[in-house]
């Protein structure tokens, strides 16, 4: 065996890789598809195979242990097409694979439980040893993404791995309060988390737009704040314990005093303001918030939370507290007379009162209080702690005040940014890189967040996955896990492989571009799709030709486009080699076919936009990438003939490039950036990057 | 409006849609694309807008209603992609749909209750009328599929349409006994079978292979019985509501006295040989058979029978009663004893004496018997319902003789026939077309059966869609409705619309490919798979190198293959119209197209076979692939340039094509027909069809 430094090892890797099966360069396959990569490996030679005799022995006392070698025997014939009958359980010690682990893991699953395992593949066997339970499923994952086909049949390969986090807190927040997300769903992307070792489902059931849990005690909530939209007491369990089998906690949040609209169309006296309230359809921040000065409203909540921390019996309980506008307390004579009266200053000082008091109803019913940045006042104790969506200067200030927090600026989905960036967002930056050790304990890890504003049941997958498994990898693997092509290789991987998952990113994606094109080839359309991507931030409804509500249909390709365009950054990259003069044998004639292919699109997108008003608004966006094919292959002649080609020409094909790359149809067409480079290149000048444009990124 | 006569009014619609959307032949959709076809339609000017005010009024006191309502919105909104909170119910006269239903449905969904219905469109609303729920139900699955996107929207064309079933009982059978289905897939299934208007799922709930059903009264069936894999009787009862929700009856079947090892496991008492016995493996017909001449046989299924009796609330039982091959009856002394004693000569008689016994205890139980071809015996009474699968004279016999009956043969989904095959089986066909009107009465339609030797989960649902669309189209539609152009014009876009009701047939084909050629381009793959068929009949075991069983994996190329493979059948017909003189501008082309990619094809597929232990066996395959391309284009050239090849090059082709239509990896290359034809024709030869070869079909 030979021992693999993490991170430029796995180059070396690759480098043998390609000594095994050489392949051309975007062919190029990491052997192991690891997602998140683990923390210490060695390659070895050989192979175990995984047939139709493959049997599973485990030792250990937990009963979750055997739940979680019943779950992985399932997806290990989903990953190969092996049937029910086809793996077995076993004693035996001749066993395909050794599970071991003494200790059980806690009834409650908890925060900083040991995750680490050890995994050993030869090719007699594997052994797969943890010290508790947790360890096992991460393990066990790991041993999913092994294995894979090969000429002798489906194999892993012969490796040890060791392995443990580096950060407790991985998370992905799900808001179900804006569009409803059923259960179903909920269930297939923990599933998807636990194939990536994310640990923690936030799950956000209030918003101004809908309240999404059954409350037995104040049964207005979910009767009147829902639309009929809600999560039954018994879904809630059941997902709880679904989550529990995975090895992820589920942390509810309720969010308050703002974002509370939708608990107020049925409960009007909780608010600061008169009503009658109506559950919200637009989108943004709104005025209404609870009334923090009436003895009645913490007497409510004392009720409801008591209620919910029976319902989720995770530590931690999430009350929100973000982006309260304050409008409805200086409207209100009595608030203002009651902030008078007890020094508060202003509506922080407020906020801050309404915590404390709610902090203490939290703890009374044994929960830890959990909020966004804006709860952080040296009025509240040191236990609770701040997810923050400021960035990483504000954890580290929160730290050093000796409170404990996780980071999600920078992890937010819905902004629609590439995987790159989420990528390179890593909890001790910035400020928090000069903490102590002690401080740095306090910085408990991140959580990707899947705002829900711009996505339905349909493309709720396709924006959380496959971005988040890298989002993963950063919480997950050492902090020098930093190689971004590397990354790439193993997310295109990764994401095809969490189709087995039963996850439709992939698919639902093909679904969406079939019904725009309903009865006819939809080959143009995806042509097309494959190379847009959705505005970046929240330049979306900027874009917007009318303002965006509940109501409004998320069946455009801006829904269903991917968030970030595979084959325009794989074009970029050929067009980066092709100019760096780094160009491998078929890196021109790749190019060339994509820009053929994009230049003659057109006729066959034409078909389309005459009869489906789905696709009648992508014309100029078809004609844009049709110009822009045409452009790319002249700047390649000119490179081709060694001249370069009249100034007027560079011009008016910059211009061009500029003018495609505005958004249309609201999206971007990403290949214009490495159009441009293509026709500086052929007239000799300075290659530039393409930010994009303004109106489209926020 | 036009009033349209249905058959060859279709013919005329189409020539209608060709002058309204001028479209070349390849691309001409039906523009009502309805499976099955109503019984009368005529088609208006304009359409109603669907949008998202979509609205919905129901009229009627049925609670069953008013939930057929709230799964139609939900299937609109799959099918639109629009949001939850996009479509209403109201009271309004306004509303967009309106449905009208006096009648409630029973309480249990019986046999020949009222499905007709009235449905209306006009551009300003849509009005459906129904005497009955179900009625109702077909209707509104009328209305989803006449939904589809125009240049305006989402809209339903102005058409009148007034439809009543010809059949009363449409079904489709499932078999998890061989291999188990879990529930999900059934219920997806359910959706599949409520959008073309089948209104029976047949359970076949117990094999050698398997006893699927919890049973409290005798656990040891489902305990011993099942490996694990069986129904709650919590799912049982949710799934029977579901299908009922959607107008769909289920009749459970329990195969006796054969088909039944499974039972014997955990009740070897009930068995005719001495045990013990285990779970069958293998397929095929075996020996064990219940004990007819034991009193604690009855005894058992008394008690049975009424446990399953109160779990299906259906009035029909369905017992089986095929393939008993008496060798555990004659190898008892004690039955030939008893055999003689009652004068029973043969093992038949001694099965007509079984099934007299078990008739009693299934009319004690409240319940109409029904069985195989060969329960039909005298003795029993005219109340019984037979099932054949012997072919329609066997039919018409038995509704001679006063019996009730409905035809499955011709209908078999695992022989992977051609969906224009079972489109052509008629129930009335053969002896039944000299039955009297009352006789004809007793043929009660037919049954599609999908037997599970071949099926897993991810493959089932390709297996029965979209061909028993066509199945049950000519259960539904009138006699005359038989145009085969027309039904596979509108099979491919109802096949890609079952994908909104979750049906996996085409995604999980997708999944398969991939799976297949891990971390690589799978075209090349695709490109292969969209070209071949599994074989036909039982040919399937005979073809393969080892005895399949209950263990062997289905994740080759034969299991993600259609049955019937529409680009074959696309090629077939293009080279039809060349030959016969009838091209059209562009028919060459296309020609020429799809050989050019499938003699390019190989080269891809080679790195994938070297990669791939499931695409290995396929090198032969693509071989012949890339030769008949090539083959074909030099018959074209021919073909152009007026002149006969030389005779040895058509002798040479001739034998290459015979060859290449041998099965190889177990399927068959299902472009052969059409090159020898351009062969043929290039050589001047009379043109023939080629038979599927011998080995391959059964």
């Amino acid at each position: 065996m030979k021992t693999i430094n993490v991170v430029r090892g796995f180059l070396v890797l690759l480098l043998l890789v390609a000594v095994m099966t050489p392949l051309t360069a975007e062919q190029e396959p990491a052997q192991l598809h690891l997602m998140p990569w683990p923390a210490s490996l060695k390659l070895g030679a050989g192979q175990l195979s995984i047939n139709n005799s493959f049997s599973l022995a485990v030792h250990g006392a937990d009963p979750r242990l055997r739940k979680a070698a019943v779950i992985f025997l399932n997806d290990l014939r989903r990953e190969t097409g092996m049937l029910p009958l086809d793996f077995t359980v076993t004693d035996s010690a001749e066993a395909s694979l050794t599970i071991h682990s003494d200790r059980p893991s806690k009834e409650v699953q908890e925060l900083g439980e040991d995750e680490s395992y050890k995994l050993e593949v030869s090719a007699a066997g594997a052994k797969l040893e943890a010290p508790g339970t947790l360890g096992a499923m991460r393990g066990l994952q790991t041993f999913l993404q092994l294995v894979r086909i090969t000429p002798q049949g489906f194999a892993a390969p012969v490796v040890s791995i060791q392995d443990t986090p580096r950060f407790p807190w991985r998370g992905l927040l799900i808001d179900p309060g804006r569009h409803f997300i059923p259960v179903d769903l909920i269930k297939r992307n923990l599933d998807g988390m636990a194939a990536v070792k994310l640990n923690v489902l936030h799950w956000h059931l209030s918003e101004y737009q809908g309240f999404r849990v059954e409350s037995k005690r104040f049964p207005k909530l979910h009767e009147m704040g829902s639309d009929g939209f809600y999560y039954t007491q018994d879904e809630i369990r059941d997902v709880v314990i679904y989550a529990r089998d995975r090895g992820v906690r589920i942390v509810p949040e309720f969010d308050m005093p703002g974002h509370s609209t939708s608990w107020f169309v049925g409960y009007p006296e909780l608010a600061s303001g008169p009503g009658p309230y109506s559950i919200e359809r637009k989108w943004g921040v709104f005025d209404p918030a609870m009334d923090p000065t009436k003895e009645s409203t913490y007497k409510f909540l004392d009720a409801f939370v008591g209620e919910m921390a029976g319902l989720f019996p995770d530590q931690f309980f999430h009350i929100g507290g973000d982006e309260v506008n304050g409008k409805q307390w200086e409207a209100n004579p009595k608030i203002q007379q009651f902030m008078r009266a007890h020094g508060l200053k202003n509506n922080a000082d407020l906020q801050g009162y309404f915590n404390q008091r709610l902090q203490k109803i939290v703890a009374k019913h044994g929960k830890t209080m959990e909020g966004w940045d804006e709860i952080l006042r040296p009025e509240l104790p040191k236990s609770i702690v701040i997810q923050s969506w400021r960035g990483p200067q504000s954890l580290a200030d929160a730290a050093r005040q000796g409170y404990r927090g996780l980071l999600s600026s920078g992890y937010y989905l819905d902004l629609m940014s590439p995987t790159s960036a989420h990528y390179g967002v890593d909890p001790f930056a910035d400020g928090a890189a000069n903490l102590s050790d002690e401080e740095k304990q306090r910085i408990l890890g991140g959580e990707a967040c899947m705002w829900g504003e711009f996505v339905s049941g349909e493309n709720i997958d396709s924006r959380i996955w496959p971005r988040t498994a890298a989002i993963a990898e950063r919480l997950w693997s050492p902090q020098a896990t930093t190689d971004v092509n590397s990354m790439y290789d193993r997310l295109d991987e990764i994401s095809h492989w969490l189709d087995f998952y039963g996850l439709k990113h992939n698919a639902n994606r093909e679904l969406m571009l079939r019904r725009m094109a309903e009865g006819e080839d939809s080959s143009a359309l995806r042509t097309l799709a494959d190379v847009v991507e959705p505005p970046k931030g929240y330049s979306r409804e900027a874009l917007a030709t009318s303002e965006p509500t509940a109501l409004t249909p998320l069946n455009r390709l801006i829904d269903a486009a991917q968030p970030e365009s595979a084959t325009a950054r794989r074009f970029l990259a050929l067009v980066d080699l092709l100019i760096s003069g780094k160009m491998k044998p078929g890196t021109e004639i790749q190019i060339r076919a994509l820009l053929t292919k994009w230049r003659d699109n057109d006729t066959g997108l034409r078909l389309l936009t005459e009869q489906s008003s789905l696709v009648a608004e992508l014309g100029p966006l078809s004609q844009d990438l049709s110009a822009l094919g045409t452009s790319g292959l002249q700047a390649l002649d000119y490179l081709d003939r060694g001249e370069h080609p009249p100034e007027a020409w560079t011009s008016q094909q910059l211009a061009l490039v500029q003018q495609a790359f505005q958004p249309k149809a609201q999206v971007l067409l990403m290949i214009a950036p490495g159009v441009q480079k293509l026709i500086q290149a052929s007239a000799g000048q300075t290659i530039t990057s393409m930010p994009i444009p303004k109106n489209a990124a926020e």
